[in-house]
């Protein structure tokens, strides 16, 4: 079997559960962060780091690969898994949110969406059958159907179209899947509207996939409402199947999910947010440019084992950012993503032990936004 | 002893010499290229990375650590080596070349030079006193006189007089240099005049240093002049010490200096274009850029047997390139830093066998520039 999800334990106090993803390229212990590899490059790193840091799954996004280099290409590379040579489990966005939010998109039908390339304003035509081969010739291990995204905030009646007509797609995308080797997730609309959620919910699971992701969340909703609606979510999704909240990447608001019964999280912000210096640590975010750490020769976090702060002053990274030195992309990347990966370990270790609830708290208390 | 030069062997058929330079931090084999890490980094490399590559020895420039972060700061840090993390042995340049060549020179007279400054406009004298007193503060191994280094071409009587200048400088320089640690190289220029080289190596090594660097080349003379006059300067260096031919870096024009009996090189070239797209393979050379390797899926140098040409495509490495990712120009900097050391490697056991000349007339058979 290709895919698997098998749940391994639950939090006696909270929604918070550990489980196991099998793919063919690998397993996946869950709750899982999955850095962002856009345009098959987790940004300024190599493949090797990933491994070291602990990175168990990449994602990468259809959208970007179809307009370059192609999905061809990378067929013909032998996937994305070889063209990238990262030999562990992958997942690609189908595009879908790309092409909505991307501000490009011409024109939406019930037969596909109509979109201009940002690179450089060509018209494309993306149908959920077009979405399904281009991610067929990429090759990840997880794939998603062609969803439509609609923006932040948006009338109910709307919302409603989209749910509806992402429905439709759904289904279509399931049909024109053939690859046995690849999983295709469907994907939960309905913006802030619990009813829209839990009738894309249950439609959704209606089709039957083998792991579900939420969609159109964290697009500027205020947090509370977007985590009363993904709880109220998460109730009409079935217990044996992997939900995996699409975009969402704060510490905090990861716990805030794991503790809802989310798997799976990926997001671009940890790894954008070090390209701009800004490092997550135990006591919250710290911005390397800042002028306190110009003869600070400490490491970013003295809690921290991992390569960067085992070898580098804060002074030598923010020297490095203030004169334009790319090494030091890297080196705040690799710090924040061993931070989410190690925070994701210490969550399953936790639920392990039914103290989630603690160990969140106790996270709460000393990080501060 | 700080620092010690040993002649292990000199090739029968031509000038090319084997050595061995033993500084506080580790012993290098010579002939040897130092990597350029302008401003405490390698561009795109860590330490840890540059020592796999087989890095004996990394440069690093007084005139932009006194601009930024300032030697101070650096000194405070517990010098270079900490602050960038290199334990390995160290040379700066003293920042002279760039002083005269950054084109911000305001005057120069025999006190020393008042040059602007490239980041902010602002003025600064730096005397040769200052120059030791800024590198004593960083505390690499090996250190450099300050010189003054006439832009090409130049007349006669100009380069005579930054010759009589850098005499009375390097004397200075060496009398102001407390540091047992640290060993100070004098500089030979004089342009592509023979009588002037002669006259400013004689005297040099009058002065007295445990090693010589040979400045002013590379500056946009003809080739075959340069190593006319080369060849001249270096018949009038002592055999006991090293030889370092400031600025060379091309694979070719470095095994014909070695054959010259030229121990130590520096130069940004093989990193500079690497970040710009072009590799050395056994071939010569090739530029990732290139639309013939859109579809290639080998690697870049078949021959090569580095982390990049082990693990990714020339197709891969141009995706990254096109669309603006940084990893391809780390990637594309340890492929080209590999080649030069490993052309350092087989020059070193070439000599051993009084092959040098062999070796070398092979490789420029099948590199072409």
């Amino acid at each position: 079997m290709a895919f698997d999800f098998e749940l391994k334990h639950k939090d006696k106090k909270c929604g918070a559960r550990v489980g196991k993803i099998v793919t063919a390229h690998g397993v996946i212990d869950t709750p899982v962060f999955m850095p962002v590899g856009t345009r098959a490059v987790v940004k300024t790193m190599s493949p090797d780091e990933l491994k070291e840091i602990g990175a168990q799954i990449i994602l990468s996004n259809a959208y970007h690969l179809y307009l370059r280099p192609g999905h061809e290409l990378i067929k013909e590379a032998g996937g994305l898994h070889k063209f990238m040579n990262w030999d562990g489990p992958t997942l690609t966005d189908s595009g879908g949110f790309q092409v909505f939010s991307l501000g490009a998109t011409l024109k939406v039908t019930d037969e596909g969406v109509n979109f201009k390339s940002i690179i450089d304003g060509s018209s494309h035509f993306l149908t959920p059958e077009m979405a399904v081969k281009i991610q067929n010739d990429i090759g990840a291990d997880i794939i998603m159907v062609l969803d439509e995204c609609p923006p932040y905030p948006a009338e109910h009646k709307h919302v409603k179209e989209a749910v509806e007509r992402s429905l439709q797609w759904a289904k279509r995308c399931k049909k024109s899947h053939q690859s046995g080797k690849q999983a295709l997730f469907g994907i939960i609309q309905g913006g802030i509207h619990n009813d829209l959620r839990k009738y894309s919910a249950q439609n959704t699971v209606e089709i039957d996939f083998p792991g579900y992701g939420i969609g159109g969340f964290s697009v500027g909703e205020p947090h509370d409402i977007m985590f009363d609606v993904l709880e109220d979510t998460v109730s009409y999704l079935p217990e044996d199947k992997p939900r995996y909240l699409m975009g969402v990447g704060n510490p905090t608001s990861i716990l805030e999910a794991i503790g809802l019964g989310i798997d799976m999280f990926d997001c671009a912000l940890p790894t954008r947010v070090a390209r701009n210096g800004t490092v997550f640590i135990s006591t919250g975010k710290l911005n390397i440019k800042n002028a306190s750490h110009e003869r600070d020769f400490g490491p970013l976090d003295s809690n921290c084992n991992c390569f960067v702060c085992k070898n580098f002053s804060r002074a030598y990274l923010r020297h490095l950012f203030k004169v334009g030195e790319i090494l030091t992309l890297r080196l705040l990347t690799w710090h924040n993503l061993h931070f989410i990966f190690n925070l994701m370990s210490e969550a399953r270790v936790a639920i392990q032990k039914d103290s989630f609830l603690n160990f969140k708290a106790s996270f709460e208390k000393q990080y501060r936004n």
